[in-house]
């Protein structure tokens, strides 16, 4: 079994100051491995860049259409985002749509990544709420699901029915019995697979619009809703919504803790699975934007891959120091 | 040559989720290896952990004493500090006794990492300045050697005398010419040299007490200036200060981005030096925990010591969800 590979250098001056290893494979439509890089046989946790696997259950019960949920609010279920206006408003809402509030989240509260809802809350001496959660939207998805079937206010937890349809789609996709779980940032239970498991599972996604059943549609409405509002799925300046901007809607991507990443590639039928050992994020990202560029998906040129996969390494006067590039492996 | 070793694991649940590799040297008095891991000859940017090198032209050409430089002027000089408002008024002072203001520094305007202050920019809307940058101690101090050299204002060049005094300290203490030098996240110069160079150039603080010339008692001076002043080396909440209070004044230590982590333990004329290849804080505050466990200078039951060396990965609910340590080699 081979161990990760180096995956990402980080250059100061004409030195290599900084090195990621990592994790990743590319799945066909049949689910096999095309490529891969380290391991394909590592057990992660795919933590939040598994989101569209944990929003399933929300649709194959019935559970959206129950409680009119658009497509808005299935890219929020899927998304980590940055707790901006346009995420916390549409949360609010769908809590009260639900007859629901902030005391029913299970998240915590954590402090916005917007820099002016954040700046807001300072200004007023407010600390934030569990709306603000970069999880808040999934966790709406866990509360519709849970209303739906009726299930106790404890849906966080790993027996409650609403995590058990989660760990039934993810085993059913990943095609393997998961070997463990360990509790996300969000409170609700992440469980482990291989990367090549993860990709697997990602390429059910990347082939739904070829099938009929009730799981394969609810996957292309979910990979719709992403690629249709990259702003919900994370915000403004983050990696996912500026990479699926440049890919005018053609791929899903959602990032994880710990330097997770998929790729849902739905027009090539192809899956990506990347986990950096170390869990760095600007790693994950670079490393996904040029597997990105090598299945000719997303453009080397456009200005969100330059400022994932080569981004400059600037300094507190803004000076160019260095720079960050994927190894010969990953180019 | 060997590569880096695994040093620190991050689980969650029952899996092993993230892990870190790195180099470290533990050199002696003669600065010779008593123990390494990894290779010792990498070559690495120390970045803020050679501090107290960058200080010693300020103490040996005799600029200290000229304008009445104190003990927490020497240990802010060797600082990477909070921007809490003890560093920002003791830096203030400084710049105003030596007849010059922030807009001398060229160490970049950085958000302080001090919740108070920063809150408080922020409730007046008004953007951080360069002494909130945690190097302007530094910078005070190079703006102080520059005043008595008489050089110009462009005092983190390269080629300014302030810079090539630095230099040559740095080369003639790591024993090395150095290969490259990179701009730091203060604009100013940092010079690479190999893992065992820069241990010892620790071991000479290490041994400075032993010998009288003036370079010796120069580092005697900052050894004593940072192990008497914990809080404005770092400031609360910190590694560097919170292990040097566990220490009881007894360990000079020193952070630096990019995961470099110095150690200096006169009473056993010892010098430690880490480097993380990944570049993560996390990973060089256990690291260089575990080491200083190791030989003897710091209570694993310290709190301090756990709080860095074994600490409770919690989640946005403050439930703990894993935990991260030092890997066997270390411990």
């Amino acid at each position: 079994m081979s161990g990760p590979v180096d995956m990402v250098e980080v250059w100061r001056g004409n030195l290599l100051e900084s090195i990621h290893q990592g994790h990743a494979v590319v799945c066909d439509e049949a689910g096999e491995i095309v490529e891969a890089w380290g391991d394909p046989e590592a057990v992660i946790y795919p933590r939040s860049s598994c989101k569209m696997i944990q929003a399933l259950p929300l649709i194959e019960s019935g559970a959206a259409d129950a409680y009119n949920l658009t497509s808005d609010h299935l890219a929020l279920a899927c998304a980590s985002h940055n707790a901006a206006a346009i995420h916390n408003d549409l949360v609010s809402a769908w809590l009260s749509d639900l007859g629901l509030s902030d005391d029913d989240l299970r998240c915590g509260p954590q402090t916005p990544r917007d820099a002016e809802v954040r700046d807001a809350l300072i200004k007023i001496d407010q600390s934030p709420c569990q709306i603000h959660n970069n999880c808040s939207g999934k966790h709406a998805g866990f509360l519709t699901l849970n209303k739906h079937l009726g299930g106790g206010p404890d849906y966080e937890k790993i027996d409650h029915p609403v995590q058990q349809a989660n760990l039934a789609a993810f085993e059913e996709l990943t095609g393997e019995t998961s070997p463990a779980f360990g509790i996300d940032g969000c409170s609700a239970p992440n469980h482990a697979c291989t990367v090549h498991g993860f990709a697997r599972s990602l390429a059910f996604f990347a082939t739904a619009q070829d099938r009929s059943d009730t799981r394969s549609k609810a996957a292309v409405q979910l990979v719709d809703a992403m690629t249709k509002h990259p702003e919900l799925v994370a915000g403004e300046g983050r990696a996912c919504t500026e990479l699926m901007r440049a890919m005018d809607g053609n791929v899903a991507l959602k990032t994880g803790a710990e330097a997770v990443f998929s790729a849902i590639i739905p027009e090539k039928r192809l899956s990506v699975a990347v986990k950096i050992t170390d869990g760095a994020f600007r790693a994950s990202e670079a490393a996904v934007a040029a597997i990105l560029v090598k299945l000719g998906v997303l453009d080397l040129s456009h200005p969100a891959t330059i400022k994932r996969m080569t981004p400059t390494v600037t300094n507190w006067r803004g000076l160019e120091v260095g720079h960050i590039r994927p190894t010969a492996a990953l180019r």
